[in-house]
């Protein structure tokens, strides 16, 4: 039980048994990474209610919010996510499972957030489609590179790069139903060569959905909702680590403040003008490198795969 | 933008500006409260993961149990409530709100957490009327005391005691579809003796609600989801702070053990074997000390009012 305080060091305002209490509750039979991380988690959330004397009406107003995004999350949003991706978190954690023990320059490409929107089944498509439909104006761009392995420099055959990104509205397809299902996306598979190409649009800033509680939340912040230019990927192939990555568009204006903390200097890119192609205005070339599983492990790169972290 | 880690001290394993930019990243507007209190929420957030090295995987599993929790909310139910209630959070922020500065031994009677299941509106019923109906069994109880000034000792003429508790079967009414609208609960107004009487049944130990998150975290924590046997009040009247309560069965197994963590001492009680009385086996006295909001406002006591509160 909650005992008084008779134990209490004299200036000690609250209780000082109290999440000891709590956090001693755990069973015999529960996982050390439960009882770590959970246990982490109560000290946390105990320390922030007493060290800002959180009242019942503020934890209430708190607890609607949360309560809010999950009433609003379904297989088309995911608010939950949004507000952890306002707080930083999911920028955080995506650092913290891909980080690489080695500072090499030459290390696997560096990841960032899956983001909300990633649809599992996008349309495979053949080299050197457009991934462009029903679409009206926009920078068309040509988008090419090679898939190669991070330590040898070989090129990767069967390497999936599986792309996404908003139109020239900044909605992603299913925010949207006057786009084509599955507009904006496509799987492309690599041959020998490790290379790929397509065609996408180059992307513009967007907000991020700011009707629910991550734009209350940002609204409370005094924080704009606004996303620089990017397009996602997931890049996999036999023996490899997925990589969860965006590429930004170095010319947004919102590069330096990104809604979600996702930016990495490495993923920061250049749309160069291109002459002479009817279909395309800018082409963008893009290399990935990825690490095997046993590269990976050697430095220490951990990591989920897409499908379980599919939203 | 999240940088690169140039400046990182050679052993910091992460960023070390992340968390700082995050927190600097809320503009000029925002609340100073606001300001404190969700920017100190981003640092333990980020320590936590940081902390632990919480995994992409881990991230999303707890977001989804989360939004789930959302997703079951509604105005019978409140799970989002019930999963900080098993992490102590309610305790906690009640403790903070209501505590007072003084240790006194007459203090104004001790604060619990409203929990889940209050209901606004239940009905007025007269002084000495019973709020069992349509049960079967069950040990009934004449509770009776008077609600008193905590510094005078003056009985308080127009306190109103918003009662409520548990069938024998260890769910209200609103959990129960073979209840009755409203039963085991009622509103009571003293008069100028300040005293009151009501019948109600001696209650039972019971399960929180386990079938959804908060059930999950328990399992996953290797606890039991039992509360010690109490009853619910609010107490208010004119010119004095309201007091949301519960008080415990003493002879309970589990009053050393409560699955939220609400049980102080002061609030324990004993039932006493009733003899003569055709309407009740069992009796409890119990007085009910309120402070004004002057008497509240010198010895630092805090609080919502129950409509604030309401779930």
């Amino acid at each position: 039980m909650a005992s008084s305080s008779n134990s209490a060091p004299p200036n000690h305002k609250f209780d000082p048994n109290f999440t000891r209490n709590v956090i001693n509750a755990t069973g015999p039979k529960a996982s050390p990474r439960i009882r770590q991380v959970i246990g982490s988690a109560i000290q946390h959330l105990h320390d922030w209610a007493r060290e800002n004397e959180i009242t019942v009406d503020e934890w209430m107003s708190g607890l609607e919010l949360i309560n809010e995004a999950g009433r609003m999350s379904n297989d088309r949003r995911n608010e939950g996510q949004l507000v952890c991706d306002v707080l930083g978190l999911e920028s955080l954690v995506d650092e913290i499972t891909y980080k690489l023990a080695t500072s090499a320059a030459d290390a696997p490409t560096a990841t960032a957030i899956l983001g909300p929107f990633w649809r599992a089944d996008a349309p495979k498509r053949a080299m050197g489609e457009t991934i462009v439909h029903g679409i009206e104006g926009g920078d068309h761009t040509l988008m090419h590179g090679v898939v190669t392995d991070y330590l040898t420099g070989a090129p990767v055959e069967g390497a999936e790069l599986d792309v996404w990104h908003t139109a020239p509205n900044g909605l992603y397809e299913q925010q949207d139903p006057d786009q084509p299902d599955m507009n904006l996306r496509g799987r492309f598979t690599t041959g020998k060569d490790g290379r790929y190409s397509f065609y996408c649009l180059r992307p513009t800033s967007y907000p991020i959905p700011f009707d629910g509680p991550a734009g209350t939340l940002l609204q409370l912040l005094d924080r704009h909702p606004m996303r620089p230019a990017h397009i996602h990927f997931i890049v996999k192939a036999p023996g490899y680590k997925p990589i969860i990555t965006q590429i930004f568009d170095r010319a947004d204006k919102h590069i330096t403040d990104d809604a979600v903390f996702a930016v990495k200097d490495s993923l920061i890119v250049d749309f160069k003008p291109l002459q002479g192609n009817d279909r395309a205005q800018f082409e963008l070339p893009y290399n990935f490198r990825l690490a095997t599983y046993d590269e990976a492990k050697g430095n220490d790169l951990k990591g989920a795969t897409p499908a379980s972290t599919a939203v």
